[in-house]
């Protein structure tokens, strides 16, 4: 039964790169929370701003019930810190915030996204945050004067060009049997079609890498994750 | 149960580096089975050579006996292919034979040394002859005109010096529960106490780094290892 | 009008990851060279050996014939030098085959597989070969005792698993107006009818990375490749 | 006709590493905008502070002076921010003046400084400006609430170590026809003789590894940088 | 004669990774300063933090007494600038009051942390200090309008985990001479009696590489060091 | 008093690339031993080439004659072992031969190519070569059947285009005093004028960066190389 943070720069990011993790976990009795930074009202929400008279705060109200259910829909919990986007800007008060977060929903496992992204500005700055959250969370393995809380797993999940971003997997996690819910998170954000197709073929591609990997042949769908620190285990 | 398979360049390797990856295995049910490519007798036999009138067949055979002990100690069946040491050669025989093993064994961990190490010219060799044998056993992932294993889990173990042999450690395995039976087998290579120490001590340490990075206090002895494919995971 | 030559480890590798490429060279009047090292007849023919009764000879026969076909469709030539597969051997005569099919044919442009691929044992010795025969009709940038060509541009293709081989790709091609040629040499390889569609999805999320950097919109399929040395131009 | 962009961190970063480049897009009927973030009137401009009474308004109105002469022999249009020098500093003002210079102008090319220099301490921040307005101008790819431009190709220039900085050259650029105004902008700097030969010498000696990588013989100056991001071509 | 400058992150860093080295340019009659950026108050005191009624000035107060202590040992002045912990901060302050350090003090050879450690959320930005402030004292080699000091040698020291941070060290330092006094410096941070076991441990193993890297028997402790920035020597 | 083994891939490199550390070393009373693996007779003597009728054995005679000559002028003894360039191959002999070599020799440092470089077949091979040798002459610093040497330092010398062959210098050698006999020692190779203007001018441009990193004035003429192995000193 485990807890799983996942830090998305922008409301919809998780569902595309993490979503069949959320419901695995989710789907096993343990708790998923997501923790959208921002709800990319200004960056990635353009299909909404084509509408006459919108507003910013009409669009992050949308992206927030869109975001919500599409949580619901894998078993996790949504929580928007809003904290503005493009740019979205590394503060002290970002990296409490998340600290503070981090010591209280105590992960075993803690995602988001690569520290490199020559295409996004903010999800960079959101590893900065994560990363910078998660040591303070977790201090240096000594005792410290405040709270820490065991070191989670970090993991960073597929961004949208993955050699460009430096991203190599080191993790490839069989999503078969929550693909559905996948699915259903993924069409709740309908103005993006065209990413549901492409998420979908990537999902049976990285199941294809997979299979060549480990030679188990059901691996039917996959998402792709690059572990950052080491893994300690008490069997091979 | 799984069956591990550890290349060895020299007869000793095996114990200092992964005797308790390999102890583990087997006290959990498992099989192991060393292959060392050479007994090491010319390049890391000194000692031996010491003797008035040592011959090249009486170090294999010391070499040989050492070896096989440990192993047994440790739980595992020793094979030696004595290739030749200083330099050991790649050559399409030694992959032959490696690879043969790799399909009649048929491990789900193999292990052997780091791709880099300026201070050795064997174990580099060995690398190379087992990533070939390996790529060769498994196939490439589609069907082939020869019989393929599934790809087993490919790991490197700790070279003498880590940074400047590339070695990058991302599996710690917990060996508290073996530290016994390797601390034995280290014990049968009696003209090596000074590497006895050494690699009781670099347990230790390693120990406090898996600590550290785990939370998990109950580590007191830990062997490092650099993981080559990426782990495929039906849960995280 | 230029001369494209590529240098494919197996008989269907070049059609996967260059077809486009091909395609587009010889559409515009260059001419284009496809030389196989090998038919992949044990490696990657495995659907051919289910048939019973199935011969070595038979095997590369039916590859030859197909590879010939798809390449073809493609506009180009195929040349089989048969060197056999799994493993493919680095040798003095395949480097000095190589090298007289470069000098003789004078391509502009050289392409071939990545110098890393876990999954694969013989696309790394395609490129040590291919490397060492480029170099090797190139000269040194200086008068030699033998005929030398001008250099070509050398790229490699994409791999399977593009961020496990160190693909990082720096091109971007274009193919969206051969591809109904691509698509048809694909169908040549019956027996593969999930890497055709595989490969197909390829293209178009490459035609996506491709509108992304470059703002292009018409780009709908695309293949990447990795430009290996310096591009010299007289025009930005 | 193209528009090129060079962000110069001091007043006359552009001429030495650039120089060629902006001679050869303004000869052909292009734009070219130099902005310098700084006038590097403190860490750069000692020849100038070794005279009795210097000011710093009166250091700024020199260099400014030199650096629009340098850039209207270049054909280029000067405009200096005055940041501030020795240290610049990455701030969201600087970022977002830098943004809307670039959203105004939409260049084609993009160039600066690497982001690693262990030898000047504002050439890696003019990069992490640069990068970041780069990414704000252009948006990630998808519609957005504000006005985006084509993603410009991105460049870096040579640094004064190229090794030390991490430049690895993968654009060489034939300046020969341009050569004589490069040479004329560099004079304008008179207080920095030792440069205009340095620089003058290493347009020889890029031409040389030019006509070594490509063959072509004509080649007498050349100009090396680095491509940040990948080519997208309809050609071969 | 050599002035050595060390910045420790936290108070007792200096102790751990660069003792010798200090007591080494202090023995042979050169200057050494220690400036801690903070007392590790917070992240690094946890003992401390157990006794009841603690508060942070009396942590602070026992940290000074016991680092003052360890450097006076090392014959080496000790300097506080008490910028905070977990997090420490990276502001224009700091960068400030440590280029005016360096600037006063000259040092020949210049140390601190790496510039990544994933279990130190200040080791890091200690880094990043640094090299600013470095950067800044030296100027970029050319005549500047404030004062600058001659480059000083720059290195880092050994972090905790060496392969996670990205030490790679390519400079040891035989500190058999000066053993004892390390060893008695150690022991002042009574509290931390695991680390004092831990770096002798670790002084006998760097002793062990580098024996082996040079042939010298003698050697019986030594600490590892990456040098950052190419020699210039006189002599081979 | 030192001892410097320089491995030239061909008879002239040692003369361009490392002149002025050979004159330094036998200026200083040491002894330098240059070994030429081949004479450049196919790659690299295409001027002498020209010349009608001239016979494979001709022009190894006049290149052995050019060498000697430069080696003498530096101080040097020059050995040829004439085993064939384009393609220089890496045998077991050739390894041999330079293995007895450094035994006899026992040289405190050895120099030769960069392990990559993409326009020279060669040189890579000569590294492998020279790497292999140093590893079976020096032992892996335990007690062995053969005679072993103390292990010297490792430097890899400057190739022609220093970024794209890997190249990262951390030694720069002031050859000021010595620069009259590098320059000698270059016009012995009359054909080549270019390159003695080339490495006249890169030995200031060493300088310039010299003089930038470590502020003395003095340096007028520099050579770099980058040290393979970690420094073991018993002095900061």
């Amino acid at each position: 039964m485990k807890r799983l943070l996942v830090v998305s720069a922008h409301a919809a990011d998780f569902v595309w790169r993490a979503g069949g993790a959320i419901a695995h976990v989710t789907a096993h009795g343990g708790e998923a929370l997501v923790v959208a930074l921002t709800y990319g009202e200004r960056g990635e929400s353009g299909e909404l701003w084509k509408e006459a008279g919108q507003t910013l705060e009409r669009v992050k109200a949308i992206r927030h019930q869109e975001a919500s259910q599409a949580a619901a829909i894998l078993g996790a919990e949504f929580l928007a810190l809003d904290l503005g986007d493009y740019p979205l800007r590394m503060t002290e008060e970002a990296v409490e915030r998340l600290r503070a977060i981090l010591v209280d929903f105590a992960p075993q496992i803690l995602m988001t996204h690569t520290p490199q992204d020559p295409f996004n500005p903010d999800h960079p700055v959101a590893y900065a945050i994560t990363e910078k959250a998660r040591q303070l969370a977790a201090g240096a393995g000594v005792a410290s004067a405040f709270k820490t809380i065991p070191p989670p797993e970090f993991l960073l999940f597929e961004p949208h060009q993955p050699e460009l971003s430096g991203f190599v997997p080191n993790l490839f996690l069989d999503i078969t049997p929550v693909w559905e819910k996948k699915l259903k998170a993924m069409e709740v954000f309908a103005s993006q079609a065209y990413l549901q197709r492409y998420y979908a073929e990537r999902a049976e591609h990285r199941a294809n890498h997979a299979r060549r990997i480990s030679g188990r042949k059901g691996i039917e769908r996959a998402e792709a994750f690059q572990r950052v620190l080491p893994q300690v285990v008490d069997r091979l």
